[in-house]
């Protein structure tokens, strides 16, 4: 129903802004960057993500003249000139995008993605890419976090009913097997994204059988090999106790409720008494980073975890504040660098490009935001071109590939940053020259 | 990108237990029922919306080959015969639906949607089903808060760049318009919805000109009757003072961040003593309705707001605890009701209908919830008949008319409930017919 690609997927004064750029002969070309300004006071680090998803809308945003018909019809735009409309009709995105690759662990403050096109272009296109890397880069960031507090057994991402709406669940599955989450239940997301996907049964298969007993011996005549049984829809300890009186041994058993320290204690015994060592206990229900840290650390004896709810919704902090930028106008071959000076909202100006510098054992050690033009210091630089005048520079990347820089940088960030229980900052420098600029623009204006 | 009614957009364990149900030959109705469990500890009340965009999806969703042979191909699915397959390759939705009308008030435990259908058909369009209510409800419910705080003065929702995905702004401009909100920024909902769509320029705006003043004067130029000036991009009140001085009228003013308590009054009088009376003062930047509340509580002169991140997110409650539960299954002519029975999710069996009793002056006095077949009191019932046999009942309404229903049943909602501060708890009872079903099936169960 949604047609994904419609350059009305934006906020309107997008559109009027590029009304007027075009009404007043603007014809400048501006940069915008997009980054996060402040980090959520839980979150150490983001990890990059929706950057694939973004550039896949620059592929193909257009409108259709059904669409332009109802933008003129719009009172805002009756004294435009016909220009605009056809502007509309003929639109596509020129521009140059430089961004981090997915999978990229970054710090507040660094430019995720910056943009460089005509300036109605570069304008339109603001709310989408927001969107876009907003969601996935919170939900990455959150995923993270929940993958460090299991400690090495897998998580399964199990949000999609409670994400906002099925396309973020789409997204949030995405974005957390990027940042490490072994899998997602939605299905959707493993048929479009090549993910592996999870599930067996819920409450509503036991309580339609006239029997629980009935119910497991049911699903396991159908998936032999590939049951995990939920068994706390009545009572969770009678129902591994019947499964092993009856001999029905699962290839696991899942916990959704209850006290899932204690029961999964008293499971692994009985399954270890019963010559069971291979039945897996998967544990859900309400599971979060802080959930899964204090019941491992108490000894819970959990094989794997099903996230839903706090992962999708990255509900200790539903927003990152991600915004986009104008750092640079270049017009007649004049540069004009542009920056904000209020003390809460500062915003650097110029093209910019992001460094990071590791020590000997290759640990991150500090990240260095300079200017793009000047002379790079020997460290790894963030940002990389993706799109040259409206052309995709380098073909999609595998979904493994930005997986598995995320489990190196991840690996790489010092572990006082890694922890979920303690606020700690990263070192981020800005260059002299930036800062110099910045300072020479704030002078201007006073 | 997303093809939007495709029967992969679910959890794994639907599809798993609908092979289930095929394999093993259980040819069953069942029935489940789709409530929120407990509200949020900051919500004393729902605004029930996402049920057209359920409905639709009910209509049309279906598998493609290529989605079948995904299937196919995964591990799970390994025992599993060819009927699965053609079964959903031929996959519609045949059942019953009753929901609640858009923009009805709920509140805890009730059943805002029914469905009724074959076992593996109810099954499988769980999570499709969750995702839709569950996101629109959330931002409707929050919206109606922020709409009360605004005490009449318009609020505009500017969420799209921080919604869950751009799907999701769309969604969250749609509830928030049904709650009360008088329009949105999103252009495509406006466009899909026929929502008012409000917006005129950004900071961006402002930097890309040599000076503010230009900057103004240009769009003035394009946008002479409908200027709302962004005045705080440098300093507001020296933008002020220079409109005032340069004899630059605009239609309004727009005050994004800094102090707007007394930014506002100063820009008022400073309007007054121009004799700009009709400029209108908007305010935004992350506005919620708390903040809302006190900016008018302190005598904030503020014509109308602009709310994002908070609105579209519900940040401070960004899930609502919706679930969808099993009540009731027929199989050769008998039926069986279903029910969880612990003390923390327990869910009441049988198909059920609400009940609304008013006073004499029209507010709502309390809800009963009650068996479908019972002898309907004299009241009136929440759930409507909106599919039949897969059918559509009725042809989707007006958003205008679920807007004002919405309207409406705010305006009879116990006052003590509408408050944005306190908790407060309505009478919901359940009829004793319903309560003896519920013991009855828990004593069998002992």
């Amino acid at each position: 129903m949604l047609h994904s690609f419609s350059g009305l997927l934006t906020d309107l004064y997008e559109l009027t802004m590029a009304a007027g750029y075009l009404e007043t002969g603007m014809e400048a070309e501006a940069t915008f960057e997009l980054f996060v300004r402040h980090l959520p006071r839980k979150r150490n680090y983001i990890v990059v993500a929706g950057i694939e998803h973004a550039l896949t809308y620059l592929e193909h945003v257009q409108f259709t003249p059904e669409e332009v018909d109802y933008l003129r019809r719009q009172p805002v735009f009756r004294h435009v000139s016909q220009r605009f409309f056809d502007w509309l009709l003929a639109f596509r995105f020129h521009g140059d995008v430089w961004a981090m690759p997915e999978g990229t662990v970054a710090f507040a403050g660094e430019p995720l993605l910056r943009v460089t096109a005509p300036i109605a272009e570069a304008q339109l296109v603001e709310t989408y890419l927001l969107a876009a890397v907003h969601l996935e880069t919170l939900v990455a960031s959150k995923a993270a976090r929940v993958v460090t507090a299991a400690a090495g057994r897998p998580v399964v991402e199990f949000g999609s009913r409670r994400a906002h709406g099925i396309e973020a669940g789409v997204r949030a599955a995405r974005a957390a097997y990027l940042a490490g989450c072994a899998g997602t239940s939605n299905v959707w997301a493993g048929f479009r994204f090549g993910i592996p996907v999870f599930g067996t049964l819920a409450h509503s298969w036991v309580m339609a059988h006239p029997s629980e007993s009935e119910a497991f011996r049911r699903f396991l005549q159908v998936f032999p090999e590939a049951a995990t049984l939920l068994v706390d829809t009545y009572d969770a300890r009678r129902a591994i106790e019947r499964l092993i009186a009856e001999g029905e041994k699962p290839t696991g058993i899942r916990l959704d409720s209850g006290n899932l320290l204690r029961d999964s204690r008293w499971a692994r015994h009985r399954l270890r008494q019963a010559g069971w060592e291979d039945v897996r206990i998967f544990a859900s229900g309400d599971l979060d980073e802080y959930r899964i840290a204090r019941l491992l650390a108490a000894g819970a004896e959990i094989d794997a975890f099903g996230v839903g709810t706090a992962l999708a919704t990255s509900s200790d902090a539903p927003a990152l504040g991600a915004i986009y930028k104008l750092v640079e106008v270049r017009r007649g071959g004049r540069v004009r660098n542009a920056a904000k000076f209020s003390p809460a909202k500062a915003t650097f100006p110029g093209r910019k490009q992001v460094y990071r510098f590791r020590d000997a054992a290759g640990q991150f050690r500090e990240d260095l935001i300079a200017l793009a033009d000047e002379p790079a210091p020997a460290a790894e630089a963030l940002l990389v071109e993706m799109f040259r005048a409206g052309r995709r520079m380098c073909p999609p990347e595998p979904l493994e590939t930005a997986r598995e820089r995320c489990r190196q940088q991840l690996q790489a960030l010092p572990a006082r940053l890694r922890r979920i229980d303690r606020r700690a900052a990263y070192p981020v420098r800005h260059s002299p020259r930036l800062r110099k600029l910045f300072e020479r623009l704030r002078r201007g204006l006073r």
